[in-house]
């Protein structure tokens, strides 16, 4: 069952001739979510073979322009291309007001519903969830109401063991009983611990998306244990005065916060303009927490 | 003096891979003047060499997002770019309006002055000028109110031929009336005709951008003698309904538009998505007028 995530953009406000702003797709089970909407990103699904009108539902950190401008002409766009199912976003107020504004201006003739969903960006909480996936907001500490996301995907099924099935020879009822989690009473009236004859296929699995944001050991908290961490990174180590009073992180602070958590790996990017070549920062998140890559973009992530 | 225009996006609304949405710059005297600003203007502009913080004015056609909703990015990254001076926008209402709401919601801390003139897309005027150039509104005939922008130099001074300064031992002062396009009176009494001593540098040169529109002979009146036209060719010859009722042109009425306003060269662009390759086109262009060539992206066109 697929569980990736593919970077769409990951530079900081001020643009460059190739980098494109935050915006990410992440891909579970062939449904597709937008992680923030940064200026272009409708070119940037199609240059990654991603047919907009494929995305589930959208989730907007905060109403920076570099995090959302490029969802109104992405919605223009799904007008032309005739959707016709209701598109579901998840953003802090007022992306409702906003979106209003651009449907009296721009959208007079959308053929499909923009339904915009509150992020409470103070709420730690599920916003979203289907059959085997939930989305939590998690509150972050930026200049503007911000909320990070934790896409973790829910409990699988237990698969039971084909040669205990065998051994014991179970019926189907008994089968049954097994992957609901329950114990085994056989005709003997021996009782088999559902331990022994079912297991879980794999652990869950979760990717948490932290932008833009001060340190928060808080953040850390609420994404325990996640197997892919992206936090921002707009400074280096020795610029922590910037980062605090822009509402930023400095490496150091992103590698602390995968330490905290206990995050398998962290990926990081929204690097400040000045700071040409990116790796120096990487190196730098390697001092605390060793595996650390860069979020480039065009790459796709794989949670194992 | 230069007189050139850079084609920074020249793709209709739906966007492909690679081609922008609609945005051009003209640089006048290295004075830039944007005119339409589709998706992504800011990163094309850094593309091409040209610092969005050098931009005189802003020219928008009409309020469709493939033509206007890079401007919001690009007013933003002026502000990280600490502008100071003002931005002169001229374009149809309810700019505005919309300019306010992102002001409310996007651009609480502007450090500059965002100057929003109305075009009225009804009027054939002068909306903007300067001591060597005058651009006028032209209107159109499109889905929404629309312009088109004819940009043309002033007369250019008159030049002094140095030759009949000797011959005729002209004086400083006899050579400014002259330069204004006087006759002149010798000491013998003989009167010299303006055109005996003074002459054109060269003729005034002009620009028109016409997009978005159906066939408007009027148009084509209001730019007679221009020496580079722009025309949105969004449909070719064979889907005449389909131009008519979308507000558009076909490639014969482009074509035919140029040669009733006598234009030295067309250029075209504006192109449905149906076409993956625009030189049949371009080639349906030349049936009727020769001189026409693509808009490419990229590519400049000097205006000689």
């Amino acid at each position: 069952m697929s569980f990736t995530v593919t970077i769409l953009g990951n530079s900081s406000a001020k643009p460059t001739p190739k980098a494109h702003p935050s915006a990410q797709v992440v891909n579970f089970h062939e449904q597709h979510y937008l992680v923030d909407a940064g200026e272009g990103v409708q070119q940037q699904l199609i240059r990654r073979g991603i047919n907009p009108l494929r995305l589930r539902a959208v989730f907007i950190s905060h109403l920076h322009g570099d995090h959302c401008f490029g969802l109104f002409p992405l919605i223009a766009t799904l007008g032309l291309e005739g959707k016709r199912t209701p598109l579901e976003i998840y953003a802090p107020a007022p992306m409702g007001e906003i979106l209003d504004y651009h449907r009296r201006y721009f959208w007079d003739d959308l053929p499909f519903e923009v339904k915009w969903h509150e992020v409470r960006t103070t709420e730690h909480r599920i916003i979203f969830e289907n059959r085997s996936l939930e989305v939590w907001s998690i509150p972050l500490r930026h200049r503007v109401p911000t909320a990070g996301f934790l896409f973790r995907e829910k409990m699988p099924a237990l698969n039971v063991d084909k040669f205990k099935i065998v051994k014991y020879n179970l019926s189907i009822a008994q089968i049954v009983e097994a992957k609901r989690g329950e114990d085994i009473t056989l005709e003997d009236g021996t009782v088999l611990p559902n331990s022994e004859v079912a297991y879980l296929p794999h652990q869950p699995r979760s990717y948490a998306y932290l932008s833009d944001t001060n340190y928060s050991a808080r953040a850390a908290e609420r994404v325990q244990g996640v197997d892919l961490l992206y936090h921002e990174t707009t400074y280096s180590a020795n610029e922590s005065q910037w980062a605090k009073g822009r509402g930023h992180s400095t490496t150091h602070e992103a590698a602390r916060v995968a330490q905290l958590a206990g995050a398998k790996r962290l990926i990081i990017g929204h690097f400040s303009s000045r700071y040409k070549d990116p790796m120096p920062l990487v190196e730098e998140c390697r001092t605390i927490f060793e595996n650390t890559d860069l979020a480039t973009e065009g790459e796709t992530f794989t949670i194992e």
